[in-house]
């Protein structure tokens, strides 16, 4: 078999074997497919598609690339939960201490962001002393004591994801619906859940521009997880503006606390309780969705949610006393209000916009290496429909450097359309 | 400028700007562009292409990445000549001495192949002793002198191209016109030539299947060339049977000197004059292509074309008494016939199985490292519309091996079509 024939074959638009899948995947793990080869590859495959057939085995096989952890000592039905990323969306943050508060054991393994913000572990550790580089021995037996805990991937982890995803991320061969959808599916089938839940997002701060796009991508992801044996379900949901408010690293665990504590926005809310109902349901805590909502509701009424989180980032190293203070973790230092320089109502909150204003900010990183600048980000204080008069503060933005702030400002402005 | 927003851009299907190139070029000339980012880029523009501007761009990039010659200093209309590569394609040793005979100067650099028979390099390196390998003083000398040279091109004639084409040939995106026309014209470009002279071929053994595709890849080459002061013609031709009858490297040198004897095949001496007859017109030895047949067939039935390569061949350091032996270069050792097994009209010689078979026995090289076996080849005795009877002997295969000749034997027979 020759890489090469494997690229041609794709490039006139046939179908891979499953032997060549596992060719081509094989190769890629152990570096004998030299990168130009890989990346030729994978723009053919963003131009002419792959089967769904073709797709599930390329999970498949990127799933079995690496080790495959084994979850089956621990009780309960372990479900996880994926979203394809947004501008602030913090929902892992809210659920994770959510569900276990419910009695659903939660064995989250997370990325970093590269991209317009951090990822779910960039934000988690914006909380000071707080690591999520868990051993898999205090990993599991913090899911077994506490019902949660959250850590970063380990490398072993669907490598041939990680290598793949890299020269996707330099080839501007990101936005390919097989490809995405292997690459998540490969790293949820390798950690072990019984169940997954997903959130595909839509819109302008998504991969996926339509709706019907990310429904696309949604039944694909649920075809290859139930092909292999896993309860599936999804929740679309909207990116056309930020979730909530909050976008950043520190600012987002902010509005997560008060997620927890009752006072998030209603957006926020109910994708967090959408997906949660789907989780319990998958966790077999409850029998409909609708069973669902009144129970999430009462562990956040109660404080055991919040309470959770607080257990949580102290078992994980953190110092959780900044929940106590009215200003929860620190800002910036320097920041700027975006005033509206018209009346008028709010039409549009450009997602993509705001997360570049947070890049700029300092909240995401380019390449692997960066800094994340954990204070950074940006408040969103009018949403789509909100009524504004001039003057009125459209958001805040915050950052380590007042130079970014300065030169964050005019992006910030450009992304709200007042009409 | 960033790699990555090209390579997005391109596979949006918009077109490069020339800054865009020039910076492409530059990075991959110096090796800053990593090679999975132009193989991308490559697989890209593949399914997108290039409109004639961003071509024009490319090559005009590639030709300055390198050592551009200088041949102003030589005497006369310099007039290069370039065919798009076939099997049994040895115009270029008869039209070198030939044009010379006729005073036209032959200024000719030259490749060794990578495919299924040797370059022209390849060809006239198996004849003993002679080498391509000329300094540029001795090659200009030789031309001046003699009115003929053929070398190997230099390394530093637009590097950019050997890189890209390295890539290409291992990422199965060779077949693009732009990367094609553009891969050819730069090289022609820096070479220095007055005039350039196209065989454009197509058919089962050429890049283009199609006489449309192959006029339209002429058509942007002639364009590039005129847009840059050269004068350009093209002859488009047959290349779904080998042209000629033989097919390697000893072989088809001995079938050029059988050529400048006059005893050549006519579908052969059919593409030399025509080509010969625009050379002669763009080198301005005669007024029209109509005068140019006359001349050539002059200096073929006088001898003064055979002596031109006699005498070429010895400044290049070859031994040429070989020409005077009736069998000339020894070809084999080992050989074959691969007869009829049935009577019936020759309703087709697949060029690419000739072509493959000519490989397998030893005439190409799959890697640039390979060694070539110059006594290997096929002698294709029966062409399209010739009877035969059970037992006729279609073609002889040659090779170094008698085990290539054995595993060449059957590719070699259903490459003809008796009907």
């Amino acid at each position: 078999m020759r890489m090469f024939d494997i690229i041609d074959k794709k490039r006139h638009g046939l179908a891979l074997t499953e032997e060549e899948i596992a060719y081509f995947v094989k190769g890629v793990t152990c570096g004998e497919i030299p990168d130009y080869q890989t990346s030729a590859l994978l723009m053919a495959i963003c131009f002419k598609g792959m089967t769904e057939q073709e797709t599930a085995e390329l999970t498949l096989a990127m799933a079995g690339s690496g080790e495959e952890m084994d979850l089956s000592h621990l009780r309960g039905i372990k479900v996880d939960k994926h979203s394809t990323g947004g501008i602030g969306d913090k929902t892992t943050l809210i659920l994770g201490p959510l569900m276990a508060a419910c009695h659903l054991p939660v064995v989250k393994m997370s990325g970093r962001g590269l991209g317009l913000t951090g990822g779910t572990i960039d934000k988690l550790e914006a909380i000071p002393g707080l690591s999520c580089a868990l051993s898999m021995e205090d990993f599991f037996r913090q899911v077994e004591e506490l019902g949660v805990a959250v850590a970063s991937q380990t490398a072993s982890l669907a490598p041939c994801d990680k290598k793949l995803y890299a020269l996707r991320d330099t080839t501007a061969t990101v936005d390919c619906i097989p490809l995405i959808a292997s690459s998540i599916m490969s790293k949820k089938l390798a950690s072990g859940s019984d169940a997954i839940i997903l959130d595909v997002k839509y819109g302008s701060g998504a991969f996926m521009k339509t709706k019907e796009e990310a429904e696309e991508l949604a039944e694909i992801m649920v075809s290859i997880g139930e092909h292999c044996g896993r309860r599936m379900d999804y929740v679309i949901s909207d990116m056309d503006q930020p979730l909530g408010q909050a976008v950043g690293n520190a600012i987002e665990v902010n509005e997560a606390v008060l997620a927890l504590k009752g006072e998030a926005p209603e957006d926020l809310m109910d994708v967090v309780y959408q997906l949660g109902a789907k989780m319990l349901v998958a966790g077999e805590i409850v029998k409909t969705e609708k069973e669902a909502y009144p129970l999430m509701k009462e562990h956040i009424q109660d404080g055991s949610a919040l309470a959770k989180f607080r257990e949580m980032i102290k078992r994980q190293g953190g110092d959780p006393s900044f929940m106590d203070t009215k200003e929860l973790l620190p800002l910036g230092p320097f920041s700027e209000e975006i005033c509206a320089e018209q009346a008028g109502i709010v039409t549009k909150v450009c997602a993509d916009g705001i997360g570049h204003t947070a890049l700029v900010l300092g909240a995401g990183r380019e390449t692997k290496d960066e800094a994340i600048d954990p204070g950074s980000g940006v408040f969103v204080c009018k949403k789509v429909g909100d009524p504004v008069q001039k003057g009125d503060v459209l958001a805040r933005i915050y950052s380590g450097s007042r130079e970014l702030v300065e030169s964050a400002k005019k992006e910030c402005y450009q992304a709200f359309v007042i009409e």
